[in-house]
């Protein structure tokens, strides 16, 4: 029996019926998230896990067998954070899906890491409460995905990423060993900040099988606001004159035409005639309606159309926007990016990749978290050849490069997972890769943990 | 030579005029903080640096000789987290304290450490621009500080605790290298996430000297209530009646009828002839009125007695509250804790509180931020005398296992330090502290930065 063999049958002998799967359907379905593939590789299993305890036995015979581990949740991810490396199997944590506690009054939910966002949102709406962190994916991705890759999304700027509604986890170590991190209560110091260290690892130092999650308050109401410019320019230029009016939206989106025109022509809506960029504002809470006015006011000197949509209209402008980068996996002709820059260079961001697209000849289009400066232009070619798959590329590169030069990060949200690897040394300094590898080391000191991922 | 006098020498030799001292006065002076003295040492020398290669050059010759290396920003803190411990000298970080940049677009600030709180706050407020977290020292305390114990204060509840408001750090390692983490945006997932493992630390795993900062939008109004009620376990009821309502106030404090007098005897105040516990809340922002109605709608059923104050009256008030516990050190004869429960639980706690004080014969008054269920209740002896210092020690025991017993933690915003050591192994499982432990070695083998502090 080969030393693969041996592993899977001592897996399957560990798990209960129906947890292993080697089919060849599954190890295709399961090798890649919906990030670009570098390096395909396929795994020696996928794994779905019901129990801690079934994790905790995974990690230890994975490594007395030196087998690598890749958790997933729903695989929406768009790093390549998890697919599959050599020599591993999936872990899917997605029948791990049971809402454990609710307490309305503490304002907490206690969740397993496969619930999805969504369903964690209905379950606690009719106590008037909210996970506020909201991924473009929040229909389909899973808590335990959002943790591991400290997902952002569209109401950050007002309400915090991820990172913000976690008070405490479960993990499972690279031993198998299980730990309780943080804190039922919304603050508490009592020792290093485990938690923040495990969120966004993107499974590199250790499996999470649980997390106690901070709930926000319901908006009571809410109003949106489409605001059509002639341009990008004049757009951002709302952004900052939201900012200077001290009215901080709970959604600030920005989108430019050639995103506009993409959406129409896949959804059949009408953006794209209405003017030449769009700013897409939602206010809440007690004051949104004071809050819109407020806006509309700020935004007026710049000559904007803005119409204050109906509840229903609001739900499918944001539906678009959440839509805008298409439900597809990003391919080697068409790949979006992730960065953000401080906020007062989002129209010189914009300038500068319209500018750098062209030399290129690639085209472009760009959507924007525009309240935190987080921009995801998608940069796409029409013809796979190995030449515009370099020019493509050589765009990419200089996209990264330039906002890192205004002071910005290759990622706002996404993660580096497999992808953004390449550029990570432009951000951190040697020492701080060094320190993260030590680190990563001291967690993990066989590497088994999602190899060559994250740091 | 000594080695101490060898030591000291070449500190001189290495820094400007006037930037260290060994005079008794300052080595007294700069031997503890605000926090109950347990082991009282004298440190070598109080060293001021003014530039960070002042403190890379310190910790290198701090590692050379083997001395420890405490920082400090004013020395607010009230655990011990910045007392001298043997063979240390005392970093005081007080003279960097520059305020580097202010960009009120990208709603950013960069500092040094040793920038008092209320200072950043006056410097911001002309954009229309605030630094959000307000420990109760904030006109003493440093950011650093605060940065080193990832302080809390009264707006936590709606605009987070100071992790929540790092951006990004420059930290001087153990080994006197220099490194940058984190992004000058709001968001930001490249790597792991070093600076909320800096933030919270205690200057055990590296020394901050240089920190950026969101800034949020300083409210454009604000509304304060005073609720008094006939007892704690009403007020406390309010509490759960302002969430139930969807309010989020910037403010919410709970104070008992004990704290009251308490603030009456010392400010010459009238709150205890007014009620029995007091809940103080401030709403703030665009809907600042409607919030303010909204809260008193939904506290009206409980039968306080509520007033609107005018601006002045609620700094006031606040002020008050803010001194409740007096602007003096702990004393071997009073101790205030930092507990934090689950806000369910916060009129258990305080019935409990109530119960065990009695069973020990020592006096307990207690005052919450019940926004975030952080309570502060501060027990203390008439007499100093070994006995009565024993029974308050056994309540203060009792106290801690009680919040702990709720779901709660030892502290939710004043850090460990050196007081709360003892308790740490109730609240953390011995293979978190073992991983905390190695996590420390990482950063500091030889264990020179504030050793017996944090963890």
């Amino acid at each position: 029996m080969s030393s693969h063999e041996s592993f899977l049958s001592e897996l399957r002998a560990l798990l209960s019926e129906g947890a292993v799967s080697s089919a060849a359907e599954d190890l295709n379905f399961y090798s890649v998230d919906q990030g670009p593939v570098v390096d395909l590789q396929l795994p020696l299993a996928v794994i779905w896990p019901t129990e801690v305890s079934d994790v905790q036995a995974v990690l230890r015979l994975a490594g007395k067998h030196g087998v690598s581990v890749v958790s997933r949740g729903a695989g929406t991810g768009v790093s390549g954070g998890a697919h599959a490396t050599r020599n591993s199997v999936i872990l899917s944590l997605e029948r791990m899906n049971r809402i454990l506690e609710i307490h309305p009054e503490d304002e907490i939910a206690v969740v397993q890491p496969g619930v999805i966002n969504a369903e964690l949102n209905e379950a606690v709406k009719p106590y008037g409460l909210m996970y506020a962190p909201d991924p473009a994916s929040y229909r389909l991705s899973t808590l335990g995905g959002n943790i591991a890759t400290n997902a952002g999304g569209l109401r950050c700027a007002k309400y915090g990423v991820t990172r913000d509604s976690v008070l405490a986890l479960d993990v499972v170590l690279a031993d198998g060993s299980l730990i309780h991190t943080g804190h039922r209560t919304f603050k508490g110091v009592a020792g290093y900040d485990l938690t923040g260290l495990f969120v966004g690892s993107e499974g590199t130092l250790g499996i999470v099988v649980g997390a106690t999650l901070r709930l926000k308050y319901l908006p009571v109401s809410s109003r949106t606001l489409a605001i059509f410019f002639e341009d990008f320019r004049t757009a951002a230029a709302g952004v900052l004159a939201v900012g200077k009016a001290r009215v901080q939206p709970a959604i600030m989106e920005l989108l430019d035409g050639a995103s506009m025109q993409d959406i129409d022509n896949r959804m059949h809506s009408r953006l794209r005639s209405r003017g030449g960029a769009l700013l897409l504002i939602q206010t809440d809470g007690f004051a949104a309606q004071a809050e819109a006015e407020a806006v509309a006011a700020a935004v007026a000197p710049l000559g904007g159309t803005l119409y204050q949509e109906d509840p229903e209209e609001a739900h499918r402008l944001l539906e678009l926007r959440r839509n805008s980068r298409g439900m597809d996996a990003d391919l080697e002709t068409r790949v979006g990016e992730d960065v953000a820059v401080p906020r007062s260079r989002l129209v010189d961001y914009i300038a500068a990749t319209e500018l750098l697209a062209a030399r290129h000849s690639v085209n472009v289009r760009v959507v924007a978290h525009a309240g935190d400066g987080n921009l995801h232009p998608t940069f796409w070619i029409q013809d796979e050849d190995r030449e515009g798959i370099n020019r493509l590329n050589a765009a990419l590169d200089e996209s990264v490069e330039l906002a890192l030069a205004m002071g910005g990060t290759i990622t706002g949200e996404h993660g580096i997972g497999q992808f953004k690897l390449r550029w990570l040394g432009q951000e951190q300094s040697l020492e701080v890769r060094q320190l993260q590898s030590r680190l990563k080391l001291l967690f993990d000191p066989e590497q088994l943990l999602n190899p060559g991922k994250a740091i």
